[in-house]
């Protein structure tokens, strides 16, 4: 199960990091929106993305999610991609994520096909 | 010379994600003050932390510095922790980062010793 500290930031309407490892090992950090559910950490990306390429070559990642309304409570998910999820139920995602910061369905088209990272964590860091 | 779009955001009121590698190469990624001279990004710990010891044994890192007025804007920074400063400068680095996003000297007690990473850019990918 997903410590509570970690699921209710992912759930509310803030802002992640998430880092992928490039093939040269170098890491690569975006702000994206995420989610959660019990277990996993969520993020919702596409197939074509540089990010999925990289947790397919290497699985492990940290999401790092910021409290909107406080930069100094954070707390950092070190973990692995242990599934991704794509089809009908990635697209739904996409839109309930677009509707959780932005109040309507996603508007972005789509180039490949989304996908869902499920990050299980390996270790949790809060702060603040 | 710093591209104007990483200056403007680092020397603004904003907060980066820095990444760095544990020896593992694993990433961590937290929550910073940032600041920028006229080559380097710059970031402020002590040489007790972590990420002190991630970068002197893999000085890559990557800095995505968040437009604190909107979280789409955003430029990530991937590139090398090219020089360490301690001693005087780096403690008076650490009052005036306070009072830029505090507005007051720096209260926190020092553990340690205070370090100014001088992180020079390989490439720079802006959003939003």
């Amino acid at each position: 199960m997903l410590e509570d500290s970690v699921r209710s930031l992912a759930k509310g309407k803030n802002f992640a990091a998430l880092t992928t490892l490039l093939p040269s090992g170098h890491p690569m950090t975006q702000v994206m929106w995420v989610d959660a559910n019990d277990e996993h950490v969520l993020i919702n990306t596409e197939v074509g993305r540089q990010k999925f390429a990289n947790v397919r070559r290497d699985p492990r990642v940290t999401v790092t999610v910021i409290d909107a309304a406080n930069p100094y409570h954070y707390v950092e998910v070190r973990g692995r991609v242990v599934d991704s999820v794509t089809g009908p139920v990635a697209r739904e995602h996409i839109d309930a994520l677009s509707q959780k910061y932005t109040g309507a369905p996603y508007a972005v088209p789509i180039q490949t096909e989304r996908v869902i990272l499920h990050i299980a964590p390996d270790r949790v860091r809060a702060n603040g």
